[in-house]
């Protein structure tokens, strides 16, 4: 961290400044110039705070050099993470589509998916057992029930599952999940994020509505400082002014993420656009900007789904993405 | 809810939606006009998916008539609510301020702060005990020992005392706590919520980061859904694309949310603007505006603040700020 | 347009309301439901001011049915419009990449760039002349005298010229510039656009910084409303609050603007990202969307360019794009 | 300016960088640290491309120190510029109201509403005769016409005239204006803001729709630059993913502009709301804020105004408004 002194600071202030820094554990090395001194900050800067070292009267202006997350850092992990769902790999080169409803409304209705969708590109199954929805009187979910469902569905076609938790006293029904999503509106639960570090599941990390990707990283770190290594980051649109799609698709956060993380990210151009028609474009635009992956909403009766039937698309239509997609990964 | 068909749909078509609507529990009255039908639906639309409705080929457009939420809602409860906290009263025209340190620090810290305030104008005492923080390796609070000593502070001074949860397990800790505060990045936190509305405690909602008024208010039916009525809105500064501010303060919310709902709002000028020097102006604009409080940071020594220092008053600054803010609201 | 009455309405209060919008010239057909009145309003809606009908004592909610904007509206013209520049093509299936320095700089700087690039894939040359700053500190540009180096290396390579204008009194200078550019910042100078309108100069029509897809389309609306039906749209991101790109490029729009509108659309990911190594990959992904085309800031010497140089390729990164283009395009 | 090298940067490659700036016409003062090297940029650094130095290679980060702009910035002009509009003050504790409707659009209309609101409050009249609309099928003002009734009724009461121009073209027919408006959509039209700093006329220069304050203050500074210095800033709202509101007011924005410039700064709370009842409380909150004054459209008959009736009070209610803003500025 640096923190340039402003012009005409005494000795005394800039020694005064200097050792409060150094009573909160950092080393300061001191470069006095002509026109300003700096301030070097070295060691764990982690525990400085940026904004209130900026406000004192002498300061001019301050700078973090080094980024606030160490275990998501490229720098110190410069080999892509492989994420391995029991032999099905995301990362490194390896790409999956997690596809399925949005939620999990009958047995019929989920394994009839799982079976159409397996055949034609989907790696793994979605499905919300556990679903958050903005207003009380909605659909929740069928909970625990669905999570059996979504253990049948497994079973019959060998694709390992993908669902939300939202609170972790429910950790113990999702032993036979897979991969544990947190969603957009729990990206900083910071409770919820500590006790999945605890644990040795598979964590697919959402973006926040509008959180940017450093806070991003922050919430993975958060898992990781816990002790679990195995999280899978998923681009699912900001919240912007635009409204004829639900959210914008940030695909530049691609290659920014790839820059700054090891970890890997998928798109979920679905809840994304919010319009089935819009899927297709958005998820080979993905494919080409370097994902990792895909998660997409298929329902064999979108206008009979119980929740976001308006992105959802058929099995026949999701076929024809997977195609699309496959074709645009073969040249890049 | 209003869905208007597109132009040339054939009676077949028509017939063939209200069939698929009346199946989802609504009534539906058809105006057949010269150059289009629009269908008027009755009854409880809240089950209806308004973008999926009208994602259909034959539907024109859609528009929902009525508020998604219900207990919130002025229309059926015209009288401002009006929150008694031991005494203490917000909303109706009865205004406080709340005030404190972001985090409970000691004891010393605690108590110095809190016997200065409440002689200058505060009426509740505010302290963060477990606090949210975007890194992992920040000061995460005192935890239980921090409630215990708000609950020491309130024994000496008298103010209530109101404090952040993170975790709905911690509510046995919060049995002397008067107002629970839900903090922005947990507006959405549904279960969170839920166990929130089984309680009897009073529950202060902060607004999310980036959220609209109307999912705010959808946060506060989950609350009031469960049967706990008691309910202060806190409005905390958006996300935007402007810096030189941490957030930008919305106070055209303060008469949104007076038209649109009984329940009181206050303002955090402290957490919306990031900046000490901007708490004032910001205080009395929202005093001005018609707030029924204000939610204001105070900590006896702002640059050794274990977090958010920079936004942080003195104690003597405090006073000055209650006393501008008693005198604005004098004249309107 | 669809106007809901309020409940409770007396038959006088809905005449004097429907009275009134006749009198703005449109004609008012009235559904009379057993819950609730509901307004169709007929015939030429675009001067009803949508905002101050809902304002109305009486007026429950208002929607408008049609868009505001009809030359541009694929409506009425659902075929792609094919923009011909002396035989290079843009729409209808014609991609075009559109590639040069940010600013002209000199003949050699310009002449040197515009050879290479055309060999590898460029098949419009682009350069400022004059140049939109932020700073009044900033170069401005070359201006006459970089549309006569535009004009030589279009004689050179025989490539067509895109320049930007920022002053309709500058137009008499643009006379054998093929494309001219409207900048992002111009978008609603209304007085430029009308004046181009008058024109038959192929028009660029950059979206503005934080502007909503419709208005992008009224502005294009503007130059056609004036006759000139030769418009290409160009996305260069939005302004979101995420940080680590200059914009957030809304790769979504061109799926949306294709639904809407006949008119191509390409995309400029110099812009958007801001930075060189992010160009490759959103430029890929835009094609794998559907753009009609790119925009690509080229550089011999990015280093010491005078303007943007962090987001300018080197000629060789540009024909290693402008070939993984041609990849993706070939497959989809 | 100051720039940290990375780690492990050999002599060789911090020399270049050195010398590559040099040659850009700045010193370069070295601190060369244990840990890293140092570079303090010293002279005019406004030509130094922050983002291109950034980009580099060899580069950890950059942060620029001094604000790009110089004549509005408070540091060089420490003391708050007053505007004198023939006796009428703006800043420097002077406040005053600028009132009148948002289109001329008869004699009898802007006589009688001018004749109203000049008993009751308003300093200034203000009435658009030159409209910038978003579609070219609205009503776009009685230009010439307008600004000679606009005249008309400054000879009635003695109150000066606000108006805004959209043509640099039109500024003969502006001689007898004494404001001229600069609109949000023209915020960073350059080359108006050039022709208008070769004027001595005073410029009330409108915050643009997503435009940063720092944006803001640069157009102020481009007017500056030509060697007017006569210019009031206007606060109209912002750009947000809220929609209950047209636009979020960042009243904020007031105490951070105070700090940053000598310009007076005023208050658009019609424009920024759109809805007349939210315009008396926000009108009030930024005057407890500390704003120069206010800008509030009044219109006799506003469900029939040509433009934005939703958003205007009538003469009655802007009495009331100029009242109760009287009285807070009574105590602040």
């Amino acid at each position: 961290m640096i923190a340039v002194l402003k012009n005409g600071v005494t000795k005394e202030q800039a020694e005064s400044v200097i050792l409060w820094l150094k009573n909160q554990g950092v080393d300061v090395h001191v470069s006095e110039g002509k026109y300003q001194t700096v301030l070097g900050l070295i060691g764990d800067t982690r525990r400085i705070d940026e904004e209130l070292l900026g406000s004192l009267e002498i300061v001019e202006t301050v700078k973090r050099v080094s980024e606030p997350y160490k275990s998501v850092n490229r720098k110190f992990h410069p080999d892509d993470t492989i994420i391995d769902i029991g032999g099905i790999k995301i990362g490194g080169g390896n790409f999956q589509i997690i596809a399925g409803p949005c939620s999990v409304e009958s047995r019929e209705q989920l394994c009839g998916i799982a079976q159409e969708i397996c055949k034609t590109g989907a790696g793994l199954l979605r499905g919300g057992a556990f679903k958050p929805r903005t207003s009380p009187y909605d659909f929740q979910g069928l909970k625990v029930e669905g999570l059996d469902l979504l253990v049948e569905a497994k079973k019959l076609t060998g694709m390992p599952i993908v669902t939300e938790i939202m609170n972790a006293n429910h950790l113990p029904y999702f032993e036979n999940v897979d991969v544990i999503q947190v969603g957009a509106r729990n990206m900083q639960n910071f409770e919820l994020l500590k006790e999945l570090g605890k644990t040795d599941k598979i964590i697919l990390l959402k973006r926040g509505l509008a959180n940017t990707i450093k806070e991003w990283l922050m919430s993975a770190e958060y898992i990781m400082a816990g002790g679990n290594e195995k999280i899978i980051l998923c681009e699912r649109g900001i919240r912007t002014y635009e409204t004829y799609t639900r959210n914008t698709l940030d695909l530049s956060a691609i290659p920014v993420i790839k820059e700054l993380t090891h970890l890997p990210i998928i798109v979920d151009p679905s809840h994304a656009t919010g319009v089935a028609r819009y899927v297709k474009p958005m998820a080979i635009a993905a494919a080409a900007a370097g994902a990792d992956g895909l998660m997409i909403e298929v329902h064999n009766d979108p206008s009979n789904a119980l929740c976001d039937g308006a992105q959802s698309l058929t099995p026949a239509q999701f076929a024809d993405v997977a195609q699309a997609v496959e074709k645009v990964r073969s040249v890049i």
